[in-house]
């Protein structure tokens, strides 16, 4: 039995998320067990890093699994590359340390969330990209942005409203990169809640767009109240960009 | 009667092409006249910088057409943006003096062709790219790009046998572009044969993954002969990237 980290890359749009929900559904986490059980002749059961909701996207997602297998790795990479479909890419596989496990051993992820930011459509970026095309005051976006980071009970910006474990969490940085129309979020923490990076994005999308305070923004963080943060930006602009191990 | 100028966007992905073919297809050019038809309650006929294949996409693609609508240019720009389709983007509506034609005024185009060079799969960019994962020797792609410009009877890199016009086009410059694996080929020129720009660049592939000398792949520019060129490669990577007129 040995011990495997897969790393892999997804075009969310027709998944209904990360995780497997019951048999049949079309998950990531389901058309990858199901691609690796028929290759290799066993079952195979994943740990992905996390979930990510229906529609969102991963240039870099971890998972860890077990096999009893004697294929080689290479020959395994390149079957798996065969046979999965063309918006799920396997980008490497590699042996892991016996206690290796992708959700456990994680210590940080990156998130980037895109904003196409023009009245002008476009139709390239459309799958990946929020269009909003009203004006933005990216300073003030990045005001709020730093005062969300640091330490905090996070419930405010979670949708998860039966939420038993402990909500705090640790957002080291919230930076905001423009090019031209395109405008990227990129928020890093310890892990996120359900839904707090779309909220977080959307909370800032109406700091930027003169409809919220800055103050009002940072409000959730001190009620825990979902009702005083901003709406949920919609999954399709979403990526899981890089997840991050303490090796 | 108006003259208009009309300059779209399109991920070509689902549509045969440009060209209005009968009624009923799905072409770029059927889907914008019956959009603008309906808009302002006339019979719209619209005339493109010239054709793309199934399956090309164009950044900037321009068409003129004529209307009788008081309808103002941009109440009309605003609708036609609102009823295209996701994968069709209005990008600008301006009037045009009452002779402009958008084909027979076009001087020039210019042409992306984006290739994939790596044997990483892609997710993000698999609907604008070729992926070719062989290694590619660049300068010896770019050493041949350079014969194949200049003015000259290009039919042996055209797929219509039966053309009946000149078949002689000046092809300004081919440059090669690449940021790790993706590689651009940016061809400008007066005009491009049909399926021209996709044998060029099959033509550049074989000779930079080694199966073509550089002289096998400038010899068609003098036997005129299809067969002596390369395969061709394929419409997704291909783009329409830009259209030129002498203002």
């Amino acid at each position: 039995m040995r011990n495997y980290r897969l790393t892999v890359c997804y075009d969310g749009t027709r998944y209904k998320g990360w995780q497997r929900l019951g048999s049949g559904e079309n998950t990531v986490q389901a058309k990858l067990e199901g691609t690796l059980s028929k290759l290799l002749g066993e079952p195979i059961e994943l740990d992905g890093s996390g979930r990510t909701d229906a529609g969102v996207h991963a240039r870099r997602q971890v998972c860890s699994f077990k096999a009893e297998t004697d294929m080689p790795r290479d020959v395994m990479l390149t079957q798996l590359r065969h046979y999965l479909p063309e918006d799920i890419g396997a980008l490497s596989l590699e042996y892991a340390p016996p206690r290796f496990h992708a959700r456990l051993n994680c210590i940080g992820k990156t998130y980037v969330y895109t904003v196409w930011n023009s009245d002008e459509p476009n139709v390239f970026g459309r799958r990946f990209m929020y269009a909003f095309p009203q004006r933005l005051d990216d300073g003030a976006m990045l005001e709020a942005a730093k005062l969300l980071c640091g330490t905090h009970d996070y419930s405010g910006f979670c949708s998860n409203k039966r939420m038993k474990k402990s909500a705090v969490r640790t957002v080291e940085s919230i930076e905001l990169s423009r090019q031209g129309s395109e405008l990227r979020f990129i928020l890093s923490g310890d892990g996120f809640l359900y839904n707090m990076v779309r909220i977080i994005v959307g909370t800032l999308l109406e700091v930027g767009s003169g409809q919220r305070s800055i103050e009002a923004a940072v409000l959730p963080l001190n009620t825990l109240i979902r009702a005083d943060a901003g709406f949920t930006a919609p999954a399709h602009g979403l990526c899981l960009f890089d997840v991050r191990y303490g090796e």
